[in-house]
């Protein structure tokens, strides 16, 4: 077993903290037991304390006191020994090569490191990589997949909400081939906050609330670090279809998924045995009975994804269905386990 | 062109008025310049007036003395020509047979007349049909599909709030064989009033509302009427895969299909042909442009479902979308659609 | 008794109709039968049908041929006979002059012409007003208090929402003289419609959704309306206190008003007695009984308002409650409602 | 300053915690580094587990292995030190004596042990009150009033939900004489989780969601608690207006005060100063500056109650508004300050 530390505290920072997931990351950092938060930076709130800015935020300590900076990745890698960027993608890569230079480890909750291949960034995000060389040194911070890469990184790509709520139920299908690659669609439904604080008409309140409605048909650039890391699991590549919708609530993703077995994956034991191998130990996957379906308001607010699976014999098909919080375990809860991987604290620290 | 009758107004009844679907009926009813509400039932509110238990009718003359009642069959056929049932499937059947008798027509808004086989009937209700011999005689109330039967009908068994997101979408596909029977997979969306007026924990407002959530996986008793129309319009037996989930809004239903289309389905210029011959004249029938992707907050309190498409060159399938109000198009808007049409007025007349 | 004038349409306009209340608008005179929709103006919709921007309204057969324009007063007067401003307050005043030199009718739905005070205006609105000459000829459109004033006008200025929910259920009361002016307390809850269709943070939905919270502390822009008007009911200056809460809903203004009854007014049959007499005939106030209390989501998409009273022994205060849609009767069903008495025609019509 | 308890754990049970303050107590207590939940009744759960029920907090290890039981008192008692009763009021007392008789102590959420005077219970509860005799020994569980009290308490009676919202911002000002008595008026707004988990239509989605209503008008239960701890604080009997009222969020209460200044609390200084020195260190009351109102959605989910006041100098009023989570500062987190501090740990842990 790994020694776990726990006597002394990491200074982080946090760089573009003004949207829902630098939000969510600041909280979760303020109430950790191991994280000191040293630097917060937004061009926005410069000169502003975090709870200022924040009131949910308000209550600790450290945000009656630490302001909102603009400082430079020198001047934020004095101060702190891990960086966290909530920055939009495309902005983040020109903050981590300095901070990666200047000795600070970096946790991106962007998607600018999580494809492993810049032509398929290119395609999917419509410009060149920023740093390109950096990409092979990044890794996917999923700690379900990659706990022991996490561990060593010096550069930490976060998943994407969608693609976390994709990848945890597909993985160990693919990896134990009990289901057929090309058979894979994911129907994903989005709470408002994965579009962002964003000042725009289609995310108001009148135009959300009481609508339902599909968006990015056909193609998310999720899809991306989707398939790629599917193709990782299968061992072959993968193409999959996703469909994302807006629903009415704050929060939470619900991804049902079409299946088709493989003959091995007809056999009910044999899925139940590649999920309970994969996360029975897992602090943060709660697999569900055969009486119970996820519902994403059992775990809004925490860094649990729910799994739940049914053959349907009348089809022959199998349906995984997962329930998460977007802004936790589909972002900022997330990076907090990849920063208690990082540093050698217990995993679920300031998490539970 | 047939004549369109204008005159003369049809004596209705409305049995078992009090759930959502009954209120909706009720006030479309109120609103329609060829229909006379003459009866109302309801055991829970016989002696009120109509306003006093529906506020939102309230304005209505009719709704100021019209009391409900706890009417006999026979009581309702001698006061009405045309009844419509919006009782609970298993009671609809036992009302259907003496108003028919009595000689009125009746519309049915339950499920206890969609299924034609009544061994298909007791699968997926779980008791034997009340009524057997009736079903020959129902016409099902799609409309679109049914349109010169319903006119003559006596006994109309309008469809499901799903099935009708379903059923109008992949219809055209399946006659002009451009997509493959099994391939269809549908996942739907819908508001909270589709589960009823219902005093359970499982739709109180804090149970649903920032909630998301699976149900019913995988034998949902939509699916009997849904294969059975959809088996109609391939001319084979069609089995599919449906996944409703509930969402925080009060109406509406959102449906996604993922087909794989035939040879002849790849092609988009087919598609679009086949939507547009059968919907272009239809009047609550809205094919959305290549820019635009359905929402329900664009239907909802309309008989309209809209209806989009998209083929995704990645994976070669074809992407269906349709949005309708499952109170409306879903239930009741369709039921006066179909009274329109027994009695020989304008079919969108009271419903645009 | 008046002639109802029915079997000739106006041919009416509406200017600036991209917000939520202009959408309401063109709905409502869409459905109208005595109102011919001629003009549509919107900078930002120019070249694109009514239908196409509003797809709630795609189904009226107008709404598939005509386009919005970015036509001049003159050019909108040559059009119609009656023009409806759904303008920013500012912009409505520059309308209104042209318009009505050039013979059209006008009914402002913004604020511009609501203050009879040049003078007021300025201290509410912060800027000169732009026409104060035709503040005097301007009628407030309220039309159960100046129904007769409102037949003959040639300039209407539409009563605002909050106004509305404020001054139907307090004037009878002041005429009356039942209560004592000074005491006026509005509470007043609104649907986030309410804030118009702005892309801002605060009207995001996550920043709205689960969230309750007052604004305009303690000086809002309506209190000159509402002021004025209550000064001439009760004939003498009365100022209120006023409170308006932002809701999670998208329609309804719900207010509670705290009144402290005259000695008169402590007779409950007093005030029984003032509101049936004032509103009995009134096809859209609602007075409720003893056991009912007002509840937005029995007047949303009507243009009804709900009051109740209860007198409260406790504290000898008398407790006055009104529901009503902002935009309809606080809005665009108000406006329809003035163009009907305006037209000669009943004054319901299109709007039950 | 007091020795601060850190270094052992008191062992606690939750009497019927199947409702939504119980769940959130049983989070609340399962994630405090000082609290051992060892028992926890619910007779509708009994046998079944912490997690299998709460599937939110599922995570906590003792919610995987801790069952419902149906104890009786003296089981309970021989279990547990200190016992929270989430009973419905007139449950509660039943269990309250033989709990204190086997020597535990109590801390009860209902109505129960709230009003000191069993007259003015039987009053706002219509009937008697099942153990007047303990009346005397109950502490209001306002640990912002009642600290010193509390921590001696062997029986704490939790204040209600509204309570809270009106007591916190009025006390202060009354204690001062800022504010005239007769003058209060509490304006309040609920979300639907106060209504507590049951099964009945009012509170389903489809009625409470955009839907605003007020209910309880004028005499809620509430008054007879908020008055007494009034009148205490003024020296004099207090009678005041209060209305609730219900609109579509799961949590949270905004409500907004209506004050007459006397001549002191004309000075915005003795205002400012009367809230600074009552909360200034309080470790739950975040006083806003003058450009900041109360917004619940900046307290859910945290213990904090927020508190501003404008002065209108138009109506000379003063204008008090607060903001809590009706399930944590309202119930079941003012229920662990208390326990925190009778059992003589930091006031704040656990709940931060």
């Amino acid at each position: 077993m790994r020694a776990v530390k726990t006597g002394e505290k990491t200074r982080v920072a946090v760089v573009g903290a003004s949207g829902y997931t630098g939000e969510e990351l600041v909280r979760l950092l303020l109430r950790h037991p191991h994280a000191e938060l040293v630097v917060a930076t937004s061009r926005q709130f410069a000169g502003r304390t975090l709870g200022e800015v924040f009131p949910r935020a308000a209550s600790y300590p450290t945000a009656k006191t630490l302001k909102f900076t603009d400082a430079s990745p020198a001047q934020i890698a004095a101060e702190a020994q891990l960086v966290f960027l909530a920055l939009p993608h495309g902005v983040a890569v020109e903050f981590a090569a300095p901070l990666l230079d200047a000795g600070a480890r970096v946790v991106d909750l962007s998607a600018d490191f999580r494809v492993k291949d810049a032509t398929v960034y290119r395609e999917f995000y419509g410009h060149e990589h920023g740093a390109p060389d950096l990409l092979a040194d990044a890794v996917y911070g999923l700690p379900e997949v990659y706990r022991d890469k996490i561990r060593e990184a010096r550069l930490v790509a976060c998943p994407g909400c969608y693609p976390t709520s994709i990848l945890l139920p597909v993985i160990p299908l693919l990896r134990e081939k009990l289901i057929k690659p090309p058979s894979i669609i994911a129907n994903s439904l989005s709470g408002v906050s994965g579009a962002g604080r964003k000042a725009e008409l289609d995310y108001l309140f009148v135009e959300c609330n009481e609508s339902v409605r599909p968006y990015g048909v056909p193609k998310h650039r999720h899809l991306s670090e989707i398939e790629q890391e599917l193709s990782v699991a299968a061992g072959t590549t993968v193409t999959i279809q996703f469909t994302p919708h807006l629903v009415p609530v704050n929060r939470g993703i619900l991804t049902t998924l079409y299946l088709a077995p493989t003959e091995a994956g007809q056999d009910p034991k044999r899925i139940e045995a590649a999920f309970r191998e994969s996360y029975a130990d897992e602090p943060f996957v709660r697999l569900l009975d055969d009486k119970t379906l996820p519902d994403t308001k059992n775990v809004v607010g925490s860094n649990v994804i729910e799994i739940a699976w049914r053959h349907d014999p009348r089809t022959g098909r199998l349906i995984v269905m997962s329930a998460e919080d977007n802004l936790v375990k589909g972002a900022s809860g997330q990076a907090v386990q990849c920063f208690n991987l990082m540093c050698g604290y217990e995993e679920s620290v300031g998490l539970i």
